[in-house]
């Protein structure tokens, strides 16, 4: 099982992924992608979900046309672990390709 | 443009489809979802999806692994319209086609 980051662990990997912070009153990590319009956001959203399945680890995220508010967690570790930080690199990679 | 339904009007359209609710505080509507698996939650998001763009109708949903809870509503018409409902409706009817 992926074990759980310190806080220094934490702040340290967030400054290798952009856009991604630590959430207030909770351990999970969140960022906000903004797309063109609904087709780009939820193709992300697509590309993204392919690669949560094959993790076997999913995101809680909510979606408002072109906007993609995702929190990553990882419950059975009670926070943040290297997984959730594999899934959002993973995140910026594909929105990286989306247009904006 | 399609007309904000009087709170009659609401009422009556709701009782046609099953799990959906007025939500406190807000003028619209909305129903959770929960199916047997992420996979089965995010096809049913997908099918979803493809209906709302084609209608140019978007929900505001949030998916947790194998949750959807979705809220409905029309902007431009500051409230419930005829689109809310017929989405709606076939929500409802793509999650009878989905393993829960």
């Amino acid at each position: 099982m992926a074990e759980r980051l310190s806080a220094d662990a934490r702040k340290q990997a967030l400054s290798g992924i952009p856009g991604w912070a630590e959430l207030g009153g909770r351990e999970a990590i969140g960022k906000t992608f903004v797309f063109k319009d609904f087709n780009e956001a939820f193709g992300f959203m697509t590309r993204a979900a392919l690669v949560a399945e094959k993790m076997d680890h999913h995101p809680e995220w909510r979606n408002v046309y072109k906007t993609v508010e995702v929190v990553l967690a990882t419950h059975d570790a009670g926070g943040v672990t290297a997984r959730d930080i594999e899934l959002a690199k993973a995140m910026n990679a594909i929105a990286k390709l989306t247009p904006t």
